[in-house]
């Protein structure tokens, strides 16, 4: 009995977030779903870019990759068209409190949403602080601001509150994320 | 003597096209490097989906990929933006010297360029046809008519002839089907 209470606590202070059981890939690929579903967005994760070294082919059928790399990708992680318009983001995830390391977004990444911008798309981040379980959408023309005018590592929290958009949380899609599109790029109401 | 004359045909009659050293996957990569550096469109090729199922960790810095299979894709293999324009396609060659397989497209990679169609964006797909070395632009609406009025298995190459449109080799960009998308799609006069 005591070693169960135990276990139950620590695993409560692994990772508070994690107890819900979903992370925030997890509830993106949701709502991805639900978008294409009901047919109102065609939205995908990119798969994860692996230089492949070694294939074995134990059948005609079926290959085995025996040896591969993970390389650093050159773009983001999901991109699509949602109201004919082109749309790219990135999403993160931090167990930080008060800020968002700039550490987890490549440099080239960032250029990547930028070029988007300038071409006419629709380029963000999606970064969700698990501790306090607030999901934030930050289009790049705001995160291109912040850097213009900062030399910071980070992002602070209390710069997504005043210049980023809070995505509900809500029960489907979970990340609601084009209802916000709605409000910045569609003049929407919400 | 006589071996290296014999091996130079063999290698001839395996695959005339390969002798020029690219495949359209190169020239599609050549093409879109050159649109993405002179700021025409920003347009990549999908990584290969794949399943890992083992990863071994020699170092803190490196994860080498020891068990992995391919996976189906869900949707095409190049998206990106131009003129503000959502771009998707699949790209493919066959040494078919007639018609071109339907086989080597999924019924879902049909689905989605359909889906991205309504949606307000441009998809289609680029067929070469690499032993008389033309290359095609088939727009989605296109073999939609194609898929409705035929039950054939496989995309005549007169097809593509009368109704696609050509996609002319050039120096840079090697494979420019922006030009094409230009004449459909943005009124230009190529």
């Amino acid at each position: 009995m005591k070693k169960m209470i135990g276990t139950r606590n620590n695993y409560n202070n692994i990772n508070t977030y994690a107890n819900r059981g979903m992370t925030l890939e997890d509830d993106l690929k949701a709502s991805n779903d639900y978008y294409l579903v009901n047919d109102k967005a065609v939205i995908y994760k990119k798969p994860t870019p692996i230089t492949i070294s070694k294939v074995n082919y134990p059948s005609r059928v079926e290959a085995v990759i025996k040896e591969g790399y993970f390389k650093t990708p050159s773009t983001t992680d999901y991109n699509g068209i949602y109201k004919g318009k082109y749309i790219d983001f990135e999403a993160k995830e931090t167990k930080l409190k008060t800020s968002f390391p700039l550490s987890n977004i490549h440099a080239h990444q960032i250029n990547h949403l930028k070029q988007i911008y300038k071409h006419g798309g629709i380029g963000f981040l999606i970064v969700r602080f698990t501790v306090i379980n607030k999901t934030f959408l930050l289009p790049i023309e705001v995160l291109t601001d912040f850097l213009v005018n900062n030399t910071r590592k980070s992002i602070p929290l209390s710069y997504f509150e005043k210049n980023g958009y809070i995505i509900k949380d809500k029960y489907n899609p979970r990340v609601d994320y084009l209802e916000v599109l709605d409000k910045i790029y569609f003049g929407g109401n919400v």
